[in-house]
């Protein structure tokens, strides 16, 4: 069974504006890593309609699972709940059970209107909760629907988990070397042509080269992480930094 | 007349993978921003040619200018120079100018293969100098071409700048609060209707809420600013966090 596929669709004016540094896409990916899912693509959008109801429909289907952050808070500019419904052609409409948590946060007479606008999700949604502020993302079909401060989307994601298909984890390893690239790329490329199920990767860094061995095959990762060190031995003894 | 528009495309295993966290974004945004060039979309795809293909088409024709990283060094997993001929149907092939760059930093003796192939690019290729490590950027059309390594993305941003049309740049103004996002939603809606030209947003913090105006136009900028400190005012005297 191959493993299933993921993107990440980030919502906010405010990164592209540069005002904030984007804080869920490395945490996201790390996750979906350790769960043997196939992280492909991300995207960043503006708080704008019709370019989150583009991109939301084109991930989600061409990947098995969708992960956006952002814009589903109280204001005027948290439009992606209404955006998401439309894209899957959902009815946006309140969801008792995410009112009866805000009731139970807030209190029944603190509910006002603007807090009441966190329950409007898309017909069927099912809710991630969110024990730190309460307003809960949602899973629609594919598409997991998170907040953008990283706290709660980080718990967000965590009760996204159970509804995902986890795959073969994808295994690295890593040799640093005082040499540049330059130095070690033909035979790093002849490698990787010999290992197609090893995908290699070369990292410059100030005074050396990162070489990234990526594989779900351990045995297989293995056998031409030593034939590298190998090479690069003859190369130069002292070529290896170790850690 | 209008602002200029921007895409930036990431291409990177290591960014997806979680092992490098993406550094260009907040750089590349502020300092569009700075230029009054609206910023409009980010994409990050792998190391895959026709991803690579897919998206600088797709962004190329939507924006006026296009920006990438990663993917141009001397090893395999450097496709980028190769996969944006491609997209722009222009013939990958060796820059003398590029050429001469090399052999100038590395000597004619030591620019073997590898580094000759930083010299491969699309035909008719302006490029854009590298002052740290020599291997050049380059501008093809509307697409701007860097390294992924944030010091030489930098200094390639600033050399992409003669080529860049500037526009009236955008003022941002911030208010902090400590009142959470739901008391001021609907006072915030309604001055955002008001002022249709100003991009009212609000982004929660730990212990508060920062309301951030943006506008071309200072003057009803600060217009829309005072009326809603007036209206915070009115709610509470206390509201607002003084820096």
């Amino acid at each position: 069974m191959t493993n299933k596929t993921a993107a990440f669709l980030i919502i906010g004016n405010e990164i592209l504006s540069g005002r904030t540094k984007d804080a869920n896409l490395n945490f996201l990916a790390i996750t979906l890593n350790s769960l043997g899912i196939d992280f492909r693509e991300a995207r960043i959008v503006a708080d704008i309609e019709e370019e989150i109801i583009d991109a939301v429909n084109h991930l989600r289907q061409k990947y098995d699972y969708v992960f956006t952050s952002g814009g589903i808070g109280p204001t005027h500019d948290d439009i992606t709940s209404e955006s998401i419904s439309k894209a899957l052609g959902k009815k946006y409409e309140k969801n008792q059970e995410a009112e009866q948590i805000l009731i139970d946060f807030y209190g029944q007479e603190n509910v006002n209107k603007a807090r009441l606008k966190m329950a409007y999700l898309p017909q069927g949604a099912t809710l991630l909760e969110n024990s730190i502020s309460s307003a809960p993302g949602f899973k629609i079909e594919n598409v997991f629907v998170m907040a953008g401060i990283p706290k709660i989307f980080q718990v967000m994601v965590e009760k996204a988990k159970k509804h995902l298909i986890q795959g073969k984890k994808e295994i690295s390893k890593e040799i640093k070397l005082n040499l540049t690239e330059s130095t070690i790329a033909d035979s790093f490329t002849k490698l990787q042509k010999e290992y197609p199920q090893v995908l290699m990767g070369s990292y410059p860094f100030s005074g050396g080269t990162a070489l990234v061995f990526r594989s779900t095959n351990s045995k297989i990762l293995e056998k031409s992480l030593k034939q590298m060190i190998a090479i690069l031995e003859k190369i130069d003894p002292n070529a290896i930094v170790k850690n």
